[in-house]
């Protein structure tokens, strides 16, 4: 009984690891369809997200169950707490990709950022998916080290923004309203996938030292 | 033992609604600084928001120390899962209406919104101060019918959103690229603090009914 109990336990962070590559591999293409402006990479991940969702509902019903019918103490009932909140976390993740690539689509057949701000783009989309990959590791291996690292990555996105503000609001932007709009929205969505990433590792750490951080803003 | 448990579990309901009237205030308060400027009442809702985190971090330690000690069964585990859940969307309003103040800020000591885009930002502002307040009846009472009418509200938020847009997109669009991207923003932040008085609803339909909803995109 004890095996069957600890076996569930391993498959809800297993399962927790496969949901953060599906998220992984959503925000990596729904950046694609981002700077291509390819539609049916944006189709994709706006349908592929049902998969996300189910992803979440399935773990929450699990850890809710295992909550009710194992009361379980100490170390586990931490686990599972935080497999009920990390969910909510990743399946936010996912929404957001969708998001990133309802913007895609709104401007087809053009790419939606200027040719000019792709880089930094690119660039935030990069920093955004090298911290979903490194979550994943994270919660796999309960890895407190790099979860303090990730808050560093975190200042790197900060930064990319604020570089993509100061252009879009100076002098020389050419580009008008709409595209300045897009990347405002755009840079808020990949800094909300890096906030989540923050808030997944804080949780992890929280589960081995039963130390709280709170979420900033 | 039993009724300390109870009084116990009518508190953390009660620290809960709390928690949403000082979210209340929030978002009222920013609106104001926004929409007249006042330097003032911008950095009291910025440094307030220390008081929504901490409101947070106490029904959160409570309400996992019940978790640990009591083992609470069926509707009792319901309610603190789901209180778990609800002051992360809570802290994530007060952190929404901190980002709107700062918008504020950031403009002073002029009106970030013109003058024109005035009414549809009151307006937007409105909407969701109601379903805030909407939401912390609904918590009091356990009242599945409201939660479901707040869904509806929703659809004002998204319909405000899209006619600023069309607006700012506009060739008629008079002002810039800088308010343009604070709207776009702001309109992002009140859109998403009613999202999170949705998500608040249906954790209390879930809380009642056992029946869970996936918290829309």
């Amino acid at each position: 009984m004890r095996d069957l109990y600890h076996d569930q336990l391993d498959t809800i962070v297993d399962d927790l690891v496969a949901m953060t590559h599906s998220v992984k591999h959503a925000v990596s293409q729904a950046t694609t369809a981002l700077l291509t402006a390819d539609a049916e990479v944006a189709e994709r991940v706006i349908s592929d997200d049902a998969a996300i969702d189910s992803a979440r509902e399935q773990i929450e019903e699990r850890s809710f169950e295992m909550l009710a019918l194992q009361q379980p103490v100490a170390g586990d009932l931490r686990m599972l707490v935080a497999a009920l909140r990390m969910v909510a976390d990743l399946e936010r993740m996912g929404d957001l990709s969708v998001h990133v690539a309802k913007v895609a689509r709104l401007r087809l057949p053009a790419v939606a950022v200027p040719a000019e701000l792709r880089p930094t783009i690119a660039r935030m989309a990069e920093v955004a998916e090298s911290m979903v990959e490194s979550v994943a590791q994270i919660i796999a291996d309960r890895d407190i080290e790099a979860a303090q690292a990730l808050e560093r990555a975190d200042d790197e996105m900060d930064q990319l923004r604020r570089s993509s503000f100061r252009f879009m609001l100076s002098d020389d932007w050419p580009y008008g309203i709409e595209p300045a709009v897009d990347l405002a929205l755009l840079g808020r969505y990949y800094e909300r996938i890096a906030d989540h990433t923050v808030s997944l590792a804080r949780r992890v750490v929280f589960l081995v030292t039963g130390q709280t951080h709170t979420v900033e803003a």
